[in-house]
């Protein structure tokens, strides 16, 4: 049975990278993208969707629907708009893809919520059902909330998110995804819903150099030259904010590469929360409440090591073949 | 060969236990305490001497020879007097071990140097020395700084200190130990010396409860009593300040029985740092530098799972057995 993935992005640069690659990929690992759900982080919800629809339609795969998710954190107030911050702005351009212009999609975005539809697709295909958040973890609790039992229903959910063993990139212990909206993050992590957690602890080991990236310039496809374009702009980003790093993070594109084959990475158990409260809001780590700590049941797996090789060469082997046509 | 053991202790409550533990377990290990060096935290290192010479004495051990180490963090100005916060009194009384009397010994402090018995021990013996500090590094900063090659040279450096995956004890990030001296465990943990860390991942899980140390009082004999009465004072602080751990932690012991016997503990490699700046100044965390975070040879092994069933039963029959004389 052909495998099916969601993705809930909030379409940016690596985003549109594990878009790719999760295309790229579905011979390979018998998988098919059923669905783009959107949230906010790297961009807002409505930006998000509009580059994940033009992003799809560009390498092919127009296929793809597109769903909306929650646009806000749910302790947010009312009137409140989220808007992407300067820093943010400066990794990802403003409109989220490196400043780069590709064509609009002639699509939509589907009416059908996000979250019903993942829940829908939960029931769908149970087992063979994998789901990878990258952004903001509002939609995923909501559907934590309603589905409790969605851990066990589909076969993994895989999230792009936190940092356990190594410092935060947007305070010294938060990572940006768990940072947007840490009460929701912390409500799926002691949920007893199962997951695995792909943060920076790996996302850091898999950075792309500008040398990696020179096979999609020489394709001379649109695609290609868009690749390549949007990511030399993360480059140049990464290089100017985080120069120990000697690259750019592949963040969301090695969460789609371990949720499609796990044995890219090795992972610890663990009974996480996050820090809801001062300097430490938005950090991932161990519960330390007795029960929590002893006990011999995880229900997060959080990979620790990554086999930086064959990941990278998988994902540049595959992206382009993608974007040779 | 009979392996040598060096402790180095700030002689509280838990380092006590430690000693106890040690020369409980000279034969089952075959090992010999050959000495303990004073460092600073629970108290001063004037104290910590007193209750080392102290607790040898009555635990029937007064061959164990004690040598002063530094008594102040390296960074500290030239009048510093390190005295123990009111917090750390709470935990460990105001003499350093739960308020207890016990008679001083007759015997004094060596008066070589903590960091020159350690250097010249690390010759003598080699592989078969295992060093354990568990108080303030400022002493084992300067042992690593003059002779770099001890980790090499001897069987292992396992300290007790520190707190990856799990909140640590005195700040969200920072652990007692490391907080005294962040600058000299920083250095430590970034010299390329080969260590293992007993942090609070694992010591938190190691919990004593008062039905635990029953044995200890219905021994009647004196050391019964002290043992026993000093612990009910550590619980008592734990159950008032650390509730949620439903327990006192069983730190420096524990990474006495993991030196000796490594097999209780899982460990994970890691190139650590210590932060040293702002809210976050005396966490352990993973280097975050390319080199560092990529590089397969990891200088710091980690303890993430520890067997506890095993390490409590030994921990208490050993030292019951200890006490009934």
């Amino acid at each position: 049975m052909t495998r099916k993935l969601i993705l809930d992005l909030d379409t940016g640069i690596d985003d549109t990278l594990a878009i790719a690659y999760a295309l790229a990929s579905e011979q390979a690992d018998d998988v098919r993208l059923i669905g783009i759900t959107g949230t906010y982080g790297n961009v807002t919800v409505e930006t998000g969707m509009r580059n994940a629809l033009a992003v799809t339609d560009l390498l092919g795969h127009p296929e793809v629907s597109v769903y909306p998710g929650l646009d806000r954190p749910s302790t947010a107030p009312e009137n409140f708009r989220y808007s992407p911050s300067a820093g943010t702005r400066r990794i990802h351009g403003d409109n989220g893809i490196g400043d780069m212009t590709i064509p609009d999609s002639r699509r939509s975005p589907e009416t059908t919520a996000a979250a019903d539809f993942i829940i829908d697709a939960a029931h769908t295909y149970g087992k063979d059902l994998v789901i990878v958040p990258t952004g903001a973890m509002t939609t995923i609790a909501e559907v934590c909330r309603r589905e409790p039992r969605i851990g066990e229903l589909v076969g993994s959910i895989t999230f792009m998110g936190g940092a356990l063993t190594v410092p935060g990139n947007v305070t010294p212990g938060a990572e940006a995804n768990i940072m947007q909206d840490p009460e929701a993050a912390d409500a799926i992590l002691r949920s007893g819903v199962e997951t695995t957690m792909i943060g920076l602890d790996v996302t850091h080991q898999a950075v792309l150099t500008r040398r990696d990236i020179e096979r999609w310039r020489r394709l001379g496809t649109a695609a290609g030259d868009f690749l390549a374009g949007m990511t030399d702009f993360y480059i140049d980003a990464y290089s100017a904010t985080q120069p120990e790093l000697e690259g750019c993070g592949m963040h969301d594109p090695l969460a789609v590469a371990a949720a499609l084959d796990p044995t890219l990475v090795t992972t610890l158990g663990m009974n996480l929360q996050v820090d809801l409260e001062g300097a430490y809001r938005g950090r991932t780590i161990g519960d330390r409440a007795h029960d929590r700590l002893t006990y011999s049941h995880k229900t997060t797996q959080v990979a620790v090591r990554v086999d930086i090789a064959r990941f990278k060469s998988q994902f540049l082997d595959r992206i382009t073949a993608l974007a040779s046509h």
